[in-house]
Formats: C-alpha cells, structure tokens, sequence
C-alpha cells in the first residue's frame, strides 16, 4: 500500500491522516512543534476556532465528531456591546442552529489521540520540514532538539503545513507557479476574560460578543472552563493603533473609552496586551497547489485566510472532504486525482478569501448599524418563509455545503436586492407585510438590470 | 565615505554604480554570472531592448547616453504584416521620434566599461548572493567557479538583482511583506531572421515588427549586424500553443498559414524553434522595498512586468533617476530616503505593470483592426493640434516624464472619450474637421458622466 508523508500535524492533517488510515495507506505525520500533549503550547496566538457546518461534516466522516462534540460550546449568535455597554443579539440562524467555540489546542491534541489509534498512522514531533524533493516525494526533516537532518522517502506527500508552509516553498521554486501574501493593515492580539470568581461565565456564554468600533473591534469566544479568549482587531499604525498604545495608561484610557463594560471583565487586561504578540493576519493565495502525482497542498498551506468569518478551519476540513469523495472516483490515478481536487477547490478557497474579507468590515462596522441589523431580520423572515428562494449568506457559509463560489455570487445578488429594499419608504414598519415580503422575493427571479 | 554593496550587476545595479560612484561612495558590484566580457553567455531568451525617454534620460544622468547612442537603432514605429504579408506602418509618435533597438549583452557590457572606469567601483563576477542579513547589511556570496562563500558586510545594500531576487527572498521572510507572482498563460521563444545574403536588413530597418494573430503575435527587432531578433508570443496550452508543435512538420505548417511571408526570412526557423528554451513571462509585485535604512530593492528585483510596453528596463533606469534627485533631498538620511523612493514609485510601478499587460492585447491584437488604426490617428492629429491638451498614452509612457500611473489615468480617461468618438457617423471620412476635432478636445475639460 502507498506510503504517503504528511508535513504538519496540525487540524487538517491530523483529519486527512484519519482518512487516509482508513483506506489502509502508511501514513507518517511529521510536524514541526513538539508533541502539546506532553509539552505546554505557549499561548497568545491561537484565536478560538468556530466549528460550523462544514468542519462537522468532515469530523463526522472521520468517525470522530461526537468525541469533539463534548469540548465545544455552542454560539447561537452575535451579541453586539455598544458604547454605552447596552447589548443587541443577533441570531446566526435558525433557533436550532450555531457555530461551536473550541480550543484549537484542545481540539488538535484529541484530534492526534484519534488518529494514532490506527496502527498505520505515525506521529514524529519535533521534525521540521526543510526541503522537499518534488520528483521523488522525498522529504527532508530536521529534529528541533537534536539537528540531525532525515530523508524521508515515500510515494507522495500531502503539505498540510500551514500558510508558512515549507512544501510550498518548494511549488514555489517552479515555474509558473502562481502566488501571493496580503497583509492586511490591521493586527491582532489575544486578551483575556477570566471565570466569574463563583465558577460559571461572565457574560453571555451561548454568544459571540462582538465590540464594534467602526475601524476595529474586540470579540469574544466562551471556553469551558469559564473563561473567554478576547481577540482585539486593531489597525497597527495610525490614530488609534497598536503603534500609538504605548503604555498601561495609553491601554487603559483607550479601553475605558471604547470597551467601557469589558474592562471590569478584564483584571488583567494590560499585563496580557504587553506580554502577548501583536500577530499580523494575512491571505495567502497560490496555484497550481500540486505536482505531478507526487505533492498536493491542503488547507492554510494552499489558502490561508483572514479569521473574519470562522471558515479556515472549516475550509481545511472541507478539502479533507472533497478529496475523500473524489477519492472515491479517481482510484489510484493520483495525478488525475490532484488535478481535478485543486480544479474543483480553487475557485472555492478564492471565493472565501474574499468573504471572510468582506466580513470584517460587518463585523467591526456594520453590526452596529440598526439598518443593517434590520436587512438581516428581513432576511432570516424571506427565509423562515421561502427557504427554497433565500437563503441569508451568512447560513450558506456556516450552516450548508453550499460551495463557496455559488454562496459569493448568491450573495452579491441578495446584497443588490437588500440595498434597494431599504430605500423602500416606511420599510422599517412594513417589512414584515406580506406584499412586501412578495415583492422582494420576486427580483430573485427577475433578472436585476 | 559609506560601502555600498549592490547585487546584481545587470542594466539597473551598473546604471545606479556610476550615479553612487560620482557621489563618491564606495561600491562593490556582485553579479551571479561570468563577465560576459570575456565568456559568451547563452542566448535565447534576451527579447531585444527598446530604449525610450526615461531609459535614456538615466543613461544621459550618469553621462553615458552618447556611448549608447552608438549602438541603438531607432525604430520609429510599428510594421504590421498582415496574413497576406501585406505591410502597415503606425508611426510611435511625431516623425522626429523612436524607440531604440539595443541588444542587452552590448548595453550590459558597455555599462559594466562606463562603471569600472570609476576607482571606486568594483564587479565581482560568478557571486551568486545566497543569503542577506538585514539588520547588519551583510550578504553572503558563494562563488560559482569554486563554491567557496564569503561574507561581505556593507553599510547598505542595493538589490538589483532582477525578477529573482535573494534579496527580495530575504525580505519576503519578514513579517507584513506583500508579495505576489502571477504568471501569464503565454510564453516566449527566441526566433531569428539572419542578414541579407548581400548584407543590410532583409526588411525595414527602422521599425519594430509586428504579426498580430489575435491571441498570439510574432515580432521582430533589428541589430546592428542586419539580423533581427525574433520573439514568438504565444500560448503554452491549447489548440495553438507550445504544447501542440511538437515537430518540425507541425511548426513549419503552422508559421507557414499564419506568418507566410515571415517564412522565407527564418531559414534557421525550425532548429532555432527547438533548441531555444520556451521562457514564462511574470509580473512580480511587492512591498515594502526596503528594510530600514539597510536593504533597498530596485529594478525587476522590486516590479518586474511583462515586455509588452518595452518599459522593463526604462523603469528601472528611472528608478535610479528618481532616487538620484532623491539623494539630493533627503542626504544622508538613509531611512527616509528609502522610504521616500518606494511610496514615490511603488504606484507608477504598479501603473505601468497594468499597462504593459494592457499592451500585450492591443499589440497582437487591436493593431491588425482599422478601426484602431483610425482611432490612433485622429489622436495623433488632436496631438499635434492641441499638444497641451492631448498627449496619446504611447507618448506618455514613451516619449515623456510623466509619471506612470498618471499616464494610465490620462489614458483611461481618452480611452472613454475615443470609445464614443469612434461611434460618431462618418468618423472614419470627417475626422479631419476642425469642428469634429474641436468637439473631441473639449470633451477633456467636461467630465464624463
């Protein structure tokens, strides 16, 4: 049987590792960090995942979705905090319907525990991946404790080694290999909500809290044990920036200004902002993402996104899944297999790019706009009543395999109706007439000019 | 005085040499191939230079242009050769102006020459730069003949070393670097049309030829010896394309149905075909270019476009123009003037990577339609009428200073202008009177709606 080496350990290798165990290959994981089920993960950097729809379809596939399903907290929708610290809920779907918060180094490390149950499946921590020779699938490693360098020899290699992948370091060294890095003007940092001093959460724990400030925003994920990870988007230069907050009194008089009901929540909200990094956020894009029948590329490693829209997970996990299916109808002829996968995935990584883009500007700006917050009650009512003819966007990323591209360009033509409805007189009053309601449904099949 | 280490010693990094040396700067030139001067470097893959305005206002700067000028043939406009071998001429601007055909080894060699003159220059031949540390401006070479490396620290450094940059490579490594290579779907391959059995050109000296085919073009540019040098453009894929002439057969009965009179002048068509490399074109943008007041980019090594406007090099000389003014303003204040150079030219670098690539449609395309044609020379005669109020977008980027990315606003807004111009009735008759003319030009001044 195939021998096939994954470079990265991390969420979708570990996945596809489960896969391919499955089908009998020989499968050796090696990443780059040490093993975090022995060893403390420095933290600071991890913004909590959303696992929704698409990342549940593919744990389901691997048999392993009810395991994860004890470690993640449901978040049934939006909880908007305003300047004055008054809160509007906006619901992400249907009453039945959420996006799961985990810890990504929770679910990572249950992730390898499943995966090393197959006798096939090989972890090696601590080895990092230093050249690839793409003709041969050989891999070289380097052991981070000891230096010494290793050849590994197999039949392919899948990188699954995130957006600073090493295997697409070497795609990269080919020619006509297409590739770009965006930096975006903001940055992050990580901050921290303790449990209330009586056990249990501080704020609202089936919610996403969002703090929208116009040009940046702080958010809030619930963990189990009480506490929530705070994530402030900020931009890194300007008026109000990370360049500009210098010390625990630049901190604290920014933070009582603009988050005045998070900082009582936050004891140690300055020693955290200056002694966790400020990251940078970036969207990788590349093409082709595999040579020959030998190296294919998956998740981050062929499409890093920005977190805006809780899909890079859920995208990697997706590309495990679609590669499973068409695994099914390729066989052994991998090259075809390759091909068609990065056909059938390109335009989807490009079309959620560009949406989770587009969602930080909702995000941090829109939601605090009342008309804004009053289109997506219409539209989750168009939904309630014709959820054959609108679908809000928002529910065909998070709660439908709907392939991205399709759900972008639905999307554009739902936003182009919406725009005109607001414009409708007294709509705030009437929107939930029937005639209204009728008269919006129909331009979904009247070609708008 | 400051050590300046440039790498790459092509037409930008000797061109800047000789400005930095009259400055009385210490420099070292490194370059990863031999002196051509004393081994021939392999040809077919150089596509013929086309020297205009900005290149030699950067030559005539450092007080080389005269010597250039020896070896520079004028091209004053395109000759189109239709599938009949029909000829059209397309003049590039007023009569007494021209494009200059040089070949790059001559100018390469000439300029190395220019800048060795100078004591405080020195090449280094066969030092290929394998790794820069940029916060000590210290570059590591490793000798091509005999592998051994060497550090060399500087007090800055200058990359110059084209589309491949390992400076870049360097700065790529660090946080909030864009970067993005895109790859066209056609290639290149070097042609030849030799002398005449009696000497001289066996077809118009003084233009750049052109067979446009719609999707793919063959052009030709003369030399000094009364050869041309020939570039097919064409696609990789598809029913005509690289992949489908696969032998001498199949690439004679192709350049016969569509270059029949280009034919008879190749009498070397089909061994030229195949043993010269099929080449990918690129277009590589980054920022920032520079690292503190340490590492600077310049040239390909910071934009690198495709040929189509024939600005490749011209850009690259006007960078050195512009940081030369540059150096007269902000003195020794390294970081500053870094930072000066790359916010001033990243958008006419940006500028005229879109326009060389609009360029390539209207090249083997636009320029076998008549109704183009028209439409270039009612500009031409609006130019001569109302020089102040319309400068054709060829002269702009050719026969002009104007900065790039104004040059493609001007050009889009004529572009619109001579879009509904050419929808008058009976334009192709009555484009000659004044009150058409006068109606055009004031259609300048209006916004369009």
């Amino acid at each position: 049987m195939d021998k096939i080496t994954i470079v990265g350990g991390g969420l979708v290798g570990s996945l596809l590792s489960i896969y391919l165990a499955k089908r009998n290959y020989k499968v050796d994981v090696y990443e780059r960090r040490p093993d975090m089920r022995k060893e403390e993960i420095s933290a600071g950097r991890s913004i909590n995942l959303a696992l929704s729809d698409r990342g549940w379809h593919g744990l389901e596939g691997a048999g392993i979705a009810d395991e994860i399903r004890k470690i993640a907290i449901p978040m049934k929708g939006r909880m908007m905090h305003d300047l004055e610290g008054k809160l509007t809920f906006q619901p992400y779907g249907n009453p039945g319907q959420a996006i799961f918060s985990v810890s990504r180094g929770e679910l990572n490390m249950k992730m390898v525990n499943l995966a090393e149950a197959f006798e096939n499946v090989t972890y090696h921590f601590n080895e990092r991946c230093v050249g690839v020779n793409l003709e041969t699938a050989t891999s070289v490693f380097e052991n981070q404790n000891t230096g010494e360098r290793k050849e590994v020899k197999a039949d392919r290699i899948i990188g699954t080694d995130g957006a600073f992948s090493a295997v697409r370091l070497q795609l990269q060294m080919t020619d006509r290999f297409n590739y770009s890095q965006d930096y975006l003007k903001h940055g992050y940092k990580e901050l921290n909500i303790p449990p209330a001093d009586s056990g249990g959460w501080r704020i609202e724990k089936n919610a996403l809290h969002i703090w929208p400030r116009g040009n940046f925003m702080l958010i809030a994920l619930p963990n189990e044990d009480g506490s929530f990870t705070c994530t402030l988007f900020f931009p890194f230069e300007g008026e109000q920036s990370f360049e500009t907050l210098r010390n625990e009194n630049d901190v604290l008089s920014f933070f009582n200004e603009v988050f005045p009901d998070a900082v009582p929540l936050m004891p140690t909200l300055t020693e955290d902002y200056f002694s966790n990094p400020t990251s940078s956020l970036a969207i990788i894009r590349c093409f082709p993402w595999s040579w020959k029948d030998k190296v294919l590329l998956m998740g981050d490693a062929s499409h890093a996104i920005v977190p805006f829209y809780g899909q890079g997970m859920n995208s990697g996990f997706e590309d495990v899944s679609v590669f499973e299916d068409m695994m099914n109808t390729y066989g052994d002829d991998w090259e075809r297999l390759f091909k068609a996968f990065e056909a059938s995935r390109k335009p989807n990584a490009d079309a959620i790019a560009d949406l989770a883009l587009q969602n930080f500007i909702e995000m941090r700006d829109r939601v605090a706009d009342p008309q804004f917050l009053l289109q997506k009650k219409i539209e989750a009512k168009l939904s309630e009543i014709y959820p054959d003819k609108w679908l809000p966007l928002y529910s065909q990323v998070t709660f439908s395999d709907i392939p991205y591209a399709e759900a972008l360009a639905h999307g554009k033509l739902q936003e182009a109706i919406m725009k005109e409805v607001m414009t409708w007189p007294n709509i705030e009053n009437n929107w939930q007439d029937n005639v209204i309601l009728t008269r919006i449904i129909k331009m979904i099949d009247e070609p708008l000019v």
